[in-house]
């Protein structure tokens, strides 16, 4: 929930006067996306997200996720579309920010998504990784294992404050992680964040992808890896092993796992986990009481480590074993 | 900026099931209104506002306030049209809230008003007082003068936190307001909150009127008052007579008011802007710091409750003299 920045009628005038959309009809702040300013605006043109980047996105960033958009797009899958201005140019500028007009899309995110919805999601997740391999920028995960330690180590002081032996139960999961993250996995654009309130359904229907805005490159398998911790746990922790095999059903049917992306599963989701429970951890340890962001619990990530740290083979995910014919 | 109660698609399946709008492609939370929840809603019917009546709402008020919306409509004034349901109720309940889809108004809230759209909003403002005039229920408005006196006792002792001298400056205010305040003056139907974010604006041409969830049986002159602090004062808390003029103006040439209105518009307009200084100091003293709500400046309308001290006729705010032939 989040519009860090109203718009006045003037500078939106200046703004969109480098488009073509037509004339303005409205635009509203949207409860939406917790790092940039979203609006929902609509013009004689049709019906486009306003994005404001806020402090946290990096400038430089923004060719890459916004390229990106495009890349995917016009290979066929369905995310926002950047709108060029009339200079061709996809990003502009706005209140002092930068800012891009995309495409809306139809759909609305699933509060409680069923195993038919991680199957679409997994066959998503797959056309992505696809659809992006001829994709030419190239950006780093920033929020990779290297990453870890140093976002450790602004909380670890204070995280026995969350859970007491927290410090040393995280510290052996980091030594663990660094020592056994592989670096020779097919790797390519990931999405990085496909949470449930990035996947839009109309019906049953998988009807587009958005927020690419931790989108970089990676393992494919770290991405799987992300997703199995957030579509397929339930609100107790408890892991579904029917939502894990349509997903990963999903995703086979579009591109199949090698076996030794399968073989070092349990590392990457246990490192997704920690990864979520890292960040989470320092938002909810510094964000301050009256910012307008609802802080998300780390502890539902803290649980999803412990699950991870369990599990000796992909297959316990529900991956299908291939019957020797 | 509020959604204080998210909706999952199970509950919203449910309720929209009594409602004949096809079927559902998008709901956005949107940042408007601080007494409820709003979504943006499509569906294959059309684009709406589907608003969840939070505790701050009466339950018992709202067939007036939907009613009274479907009354101006019928009269030709652009506001929110509620979507009757298939057996033709207006309110449903959702999350365990009274809830009702209005239609979508296209349009903007002017951040920055000029005096032509002061001429637009007094016009509209007389439109809907002339519109209001044969609509059967009755609401009191339960935020006029006898009601300033308890909330200020809510307030007080913690006045001087605000500025030394404050709580015997307001004790004054008040009993010369509860002294001299009217009877007996043409009344109606009234808007009571028609702010600047309330009226929308297509390019310089008022496209329509929202919010009418202060809307009441008061006088017509008292409304008048509450634009007048809502449109016509400037940021460094001056009064701008072009805006008042327009505003008046606007007004007169759809409903003219009497003799008796403009003689006691100044104290009037100085209760209005108490009205509007009491809530805010209230809100400003007991929201805690971590709830999803902007709070707003008190002390800005404390400046206009002693700029109206200081008038002593309706005419000082720009309303035409009438030159006898």
């Amino acid at each position: 929930m989040a519009v860090y920045t109203d718009v006045n009628e003037e500078q939106l005038r200046a703004f969109l006067g480098e488009y073509s959309i037509g004339s303005l009809l409205s635009y509203k702040g949207i409860a939406e996306g917790v790092e940039n300013t979203n609006f929902l605006l609509r013009s004689s043109g049709g019906t486009y997200i306003l994005t404001l980047y806020e402090k946290r996105v990096n400038r430089d960033d923004l060719p890459f996720f916004l390229g990106l958009m495009d890349h995917l797009a016009a290979k066929g899958l369905t995310c926002p579309v950047p709108v060029p201005r009339r200079d061709g140019e996809l990003l502009g500028s706005l209140a002092g920010r930068p800012a891009a007009l995309v495409s809306f899309l139809d759909g609305t995110w699933l509060r409680r998504p069923a195993p038919i919805h991680c199957g679409e999601v997994g066959r998503a997740l797959a056309t992505l990784h696809v659809a992006g391999n001829d994709f030419p920028l190239v950006r780093p995960n920033a929020l990779s294992v290297a990453s870890w330690r140093p976002l450790w180590d602004k909380s670890r002081e204070r995280a026995d404050e969350v859970e007491p032996g927290l410090a040393d139960e995280i510290d052996a999961d980091l030594r663990a992680l660094e020592a056994g993250w592989p670096d020779d996995l097919p790797a390519g654009v990931i999405h990085g964040d496909l949470f449930p309130d990035n996947v839009f359904f109309i019906g049953d229907r998988l009807s587009g992808l958005i927020d690419f805005y931790f989108a970089c490159n990676d393992h494919f398998a770290y991405d799987v890896a992300v997703c199995l911790n957030a579509w397929c746990f339930e609100g107790d922790g408890s892991f579904n092993l029917t939502k894990g095999m349509a997903l990963l059903d999903g995703y086979a049917s579009v591109r199949s796992l090698e076996p030794r992306e399968t073989a070092i599963l349990p590392l990457l989701a246990r490192g997704a986990a920690l990864r979520f429970f890292l960040t989470r951890l320092h938002d909810w340890l510094t964000t301050p009481e009256g910012a307008l962001v609802v802080k998300k619990d780390p502890l539902e990530y803290l649980r999803k480590v412990r699950f991870h740290r369990r599990i000796t083979s992909g297959y316990d995910y529900g991956l299908r074993q291939e019957i020797p014919s």
